[in-house]
């Protein structure tokens, strides 16, 4: 039976602490509760504080990496190299369960809106109600917010328990 | 020389009547500027009513499909087949001089995003003030709101004009 | 009603000058016979020629691009960019109606055989008779080998006309 | 440290007995060496073989499937969803350290074709001379023929060292 992949989406360079700090402990109960972690698996920002937390508690981590230039998270186990560059981002969120945005910058929008596209659920981690406004209108009944890391490991546990298949 | 190639992106089946109108005047007044049409190339929506604009007015049609088997517009010239479902929203900027979002499905706010990530300048053409603000925040200094199509086309061409090389 | 277009698959810097010229007349004769010639755009080797040789006879021509920073060919109107890499080669086969390789490199190869993959039929115009050996075992009902551009051109004909719809 | 990803490849549907029986093999032989097997995921031939192989041996497998429809080995502890059709096979060389074909297929002729424009080496685990020869003249350098599953290991284990880095 194939593993249960999480998927943590959100800046790089642009990250700011508050995102990383919330990625690292994301990544840590994402693999406290046997759960894989798909990042887009560079060296920067949310993909690589959430491989960090998830290495910190023994877990396996996936990185979907634009190309095979782009140096990955010393945290990523699995690097995937797409050679893709942005388009990647449909790859990271069709092979994830369920998909959280931790910050919003503008790759991470997209991922967001692919995610969408495939009739995904996804949680918003983010304090920005400008953000949480636009997603909640574009399709509410797939756009869950959480408040904090707390928050968003209990409504990946609910969608995951719900999806089981 | 290349011929100059504009995005019209917008909705499928959820475009609106307004969004399809604006999007058969963009494709014409396009054509008549002696530039090129690019969409997601379906039948139906915004990319329809945009390629049919076109072909009325003399132009030429480029539809960047999902696959093989999705039905593309009667007005598209050069179907480009990619089988890369949504990830081609990513090929649809990458290849456009300018992208004009005409309204704001998920899709859209993908090829948005996506623009923005590959640093293309894009046209908002729609009355929601939620996702100007939205877009505007993201990323200001590349976002411009188009009022109607006479404002979208006049945008247009200033950017073709300065980034002409 | 779409275009007719036709892909024409060679070597970038490894091509022959047999190879080169047999790609210009291939360009001259696809224009001439209202079809629109698809390459993956470089500005070298078979790209290229098949490109200026088609401008040459008033054709339309269209160039799969791996990513931005290659150079596209002077002759190419209609520059696709994917981002995709050597991936994109599936874009260039899905795309065409008819696929002709012409000479054998390693692109070349994937192209043939990816294009295999899609059911397509493909003219191999190539003198050297290890390539028709092997693609022959491989998939013999769907290979057909050219001995010249007359030929390949003749081929190209039927299987447009056998195809129609 | 990120692990040491072995790819193989090879037919579907068409596999023959002793491809799979030499993908079983192969899959028990790189978990044994400590490596992560990589194939396309298919719940069919050399794919399915190859993971089951690796399973049985304690070890890790990926599958990168080419869409969410496609049913996956359930030897796959890690399938990553590609929504790209057979342009997945560029991901699936680039993301492999070593590639060995066992058997030759059309996608396997693809992907061979793929890790020699991507410089890789690879590994041909068939009796087929004709394939040997073909691949051989295309890039002799980088080609590399085993005569069973004990010498592809052993080849594996000389690049794998070689490049270590």
């Amino acid at each position: 039976m194939s593993k249960i992949i999480i998927g943590v989406m959100g800046a790089g360079e642009q990250a700011t602490q508050t995102e990383c700090d919330r990625a690292y402990q994301l990544g840590q109960r994402i693999a406290q509760a046997g759960w894989v972690v798909l990042t887009g698996g560079r060296n920067v920002g949310v993909m690589d504080a959430a491989s960090r937390g998830a290495k910190n508690a023994g877990g396996l981590t996936i990185g979907i990496l634009p190309n095979a230039q782009t140096p990955h998270s010393s945290a990523v186990d699995i690097p995937i190299i797409t050679d893709m560059g942005n388009a990647r981002n449909n790859i990271n969120v069709l092979s994830s369960r369920v998909v959280i945005a931790c910050g919003m910058g503008a790759g991470t929008v997209s991922e967001i809106a692919l995610a969408l596209k495939a009739n995904k659920q996804i949680i918003l981690l983010t304090d920005d109600t400008l953000s949480q406004k636009f997603f909640n209108r574009l399709a509410g009944e797939r756009i869950f917010i959480a408040k904090n890391v707390e928050d968003a490991i209990a409504l990946t546990n609910v969608i995951v328990t719900k999806n089981a298949f």
